[in-house]
C-alpha cells in the first residue's frame, strides 16, 4: 500500500525580501514526500542526488520514515542546485543559477520493494522521466497524480501530453492551464484539459486557492489569507504531497474525498510558506496541522 | 425598514469581445438597487437623472417596487454617461467616454419618506456626496455600507477617509485595498483599512472571490468559475446590492450573518456577467436565486 513520489531531492539557494539562504535542501520530491509523511506511513522516494547531498540531510527523510532506498546517490557527481529570488510581491521570481548536475541524465530505477504501490505522485520532473518511471511499474498504482510546469510545456509537450493520457490527476496552476489549452477561461481550459487524459485537474491559484474540477463537479478552496509569505518555494509540491497524503490515508478516491485532500494540501502549502524551504515542513505536528484544517473551514464555512 | 441606495442611474454604452450595446441602463444605485429588489421590499434609490433618461427606463425600477421619489429629474439636463471597452480577458477595460452631466453638481435630497430607513448603502459616487447623503439623514442608519473605488483615491482621499470614519462596511477591490492601505498583503492591508473606520471589510478579487474580515475572523468566498463572463459592468454594484439586500432581509448584523450576505452578493453578481448591463437582473426568478446560492454551497463545502 505504498505511495512513491518521484521527482527531485536537490539544493536551492533562495533569496526573498525577508532573507537569503546558502545552499538548502530542495526539490519537489523533499517537499512532497514530507508534507505526505504527516498522514501517511509509507512514503517511498524515487529520485537521484550527488555525493554531495550528504547523509545528514537524507535523514531529513529517514527521520520522518520516508523510505530512501529508491534515491540513487552518484559518487563523484553533484546534486541538482537551483537559485531563485523572489520579487518584492513574492508572486514573480528570477532564476539566478540552474545546474541539472544528476538530473541532467537521471534514470529512475524503481526498487523491488516499491513494486506494489498503489499510489504515485509523478513530481515536477521531466515528461519522459515521469512516463519511464511509470512504465516501471509493473503493476498500474490505483492512484497517479501528475505535477508539472510550464518548462515542460515549453520544450516538451508530445512527451507531457504522452504522460497526461495515463494520470488520474494533474495539478498545475493557472497559466499553465490556459498555456496547455489556449484558453482563458479556466472552465473551458479544465473541460479541455479533462480531455487530455486526467479524470481530475487540480488549478492552483497561490493566495487564491485551489479548483478541483472532475465528475462534472467544481470545488473551490481558498488559500490561507496570510499576513506575510515568508518563501513560496514548494509550496505547490507540498501541496501535492499533502493531497496524495490524504487520498492514500483515506483509501478511497472519489469527487468527496478529494475536496479534503485539497484542503489537506492547502493546510500544507500554509505552513510551507511561513519559513525558507523546507524548514517549517520538517517540524509540523499533528495537532498543528489538525488545527490548520480546522480553520480553513472556519474560513469557508457558512449557513444560509 | 427602508433599505437606501445611493448611487448613479445613469446611460452606458458597453463593448465587450461578445458585441456592443448603444446606450444603455447602467449606474451604481440601478445594479445595487435591481439586486437588492429580489431580497427585501422596501428599497428606495438617491440619485438623480436628466430628462432623457425617460419614464420607460424608470419603470425598470418601479417594476420591482423600487421607491423612486428620490431620483431627482432634471429638465432640460442629460443623463451620467460612460462607455467603456473590456481587453479580451475581460479584467482590464478603456474608458471611452465619461459626460458627467447631471452628476457634476449633484445634491442628494432626501425624501422625508426616507428618513427612517435602517439600512443605506452609499454607492460609488464622490465621497462629498456619500457624507452629505449620510449626514441628512435625521437617524442614523443601523448600518452603513460604503462602496468606493480607486478614482476617489487619487483625488478625493481625504473626503474618502471622513467617509470611512462613518460606516460599518466598505467594499473595495483588491487593488483598491492595496492601494488605500500601501501594503500589498491583504491581510495588512485589512488590518490597516478597519483601523480607519469601518467594523467590517469586503475585498472582492472578481474571478478570485472574495474576503469578508472583521470581529477578528475572516471568511473567503469563491466566485462561481464561469465559463463566460459576457459582460463584467456592475458586478461590483450588484455584490453590493445583493449583500446589504440580504442584511435588511435578516435584520440582524453579525459576522455570521454578513457570510451568507457575502454568498447571496456573489451569487447576484455571478449572473450580473451572463448579458450585458442590467438585463440579466431585471428577469431573475426567486427560484434561479436559491439554486444559484445552493450551488454556492456546493463548491465550498467538504467534510474532513
Amino acid at each position: 500500500m505504498s505511495l512513491i513520489i518521484l521527482g527531485s531531492v536537490a539544493f536551492d539557494a533562495l533569496e526573498t525580501p525577508f532573507g537569503k539562504t546558502d545552499k538548502i535542501v530542495g526539490g519537489a520530491a523533499s517537499y512532497a514526500a514530507l508534507a505526505a509523511s504527516y498522514l501517511y506511513d509509507d512514503v517511498k522516494i524515487i529520485s537521484v542526488v550527488g555525493e554531495d547531498f550528504g547523509q545528514g540531510n537524507l535523514e531529513k527523510f529517514t527521520d520522518k520514515h520516508i523510505d530512501i532506498s529508491g534515491i540513487q546517490i552518484k559518487a563523484g557527481e553533484k546534486s541538482f542546485f537551483w537559485s531563485g529570488k523572489y520579487h518584492n510581491d513574492m508572486n514573480t521570481r528570477d532564476t539566478l543559477v540552474t545546474e541539472l548536475n544528476v538530473l541532467g541524465d537521471f534514470d529512475p530505477i524503481i526498487p523491488s520493494s516499491y513494486q506494489m504501490a498503489e499510489y504515485i505522485l509523478l513530481g515536477n520532473l521531466s515528461p519522459q522521466v515521469q512516463l519511464t518511471a511509470l512504465e516501471r511499474l509493473t503493476r498500474r498504482p490505483k492512484l497517479v497524480v501528475m505535477d508539472t510546469m510550464n518548462f515542460w510545456m515549453n520544450i516538451a509537450l508530445d512527451d507531457l501530453k504522452k504522460v497526461l493520457r495515463q494520470v488520474d490527476v494533474l495539478t498545475i496552476n493557472d497559466e499553465e492551464a490556459r498555456q496547455l489549452s489556449g484558453q482563458y477561461s479556466l472552465v473551458k481550459a479544465a473541460e479541455l484539459i479533462l480531455n487530455m487524459g486526467p479524470k481530475y485537474l487540480i488549478i492552483k491559484k497561490g493566495e487564491h486557492g485551489a479548483l478541483l474540477f472532475g465528475e462534472n463537479s467544481i470545488f473551490a478552496a481558498p488559500a490561507l489569507p496570510l499576513a506575510e509569505v515568508f518563501d513560496p518555494t514548494g509550496a505547490g509540491d507540498t501541496f501535492a504531497g499533502g493531497f496524495i497524503g490524504y487520498l492514500a490515508n483515506k483509501g478511497f478516491i472519489n469527487f468527496e474525498s478529494m475536496k479534503a485532500a485539497v484542503i489537506y494540501g492547502s493546510a500544507l502549502a500554509s505552513f510551507c510558506v511561513e519559513k525558507f524551504g523546507t524548514e517549517r515542513i520538517e517540524s509540523l505536528s499533528a495537532q498543528e496541522i489538525h488545527e490548520r484544517v480546522q480553520t480553513f473551514s472556519t474560513l469557508t464555512s457558512f449557513i444560509i
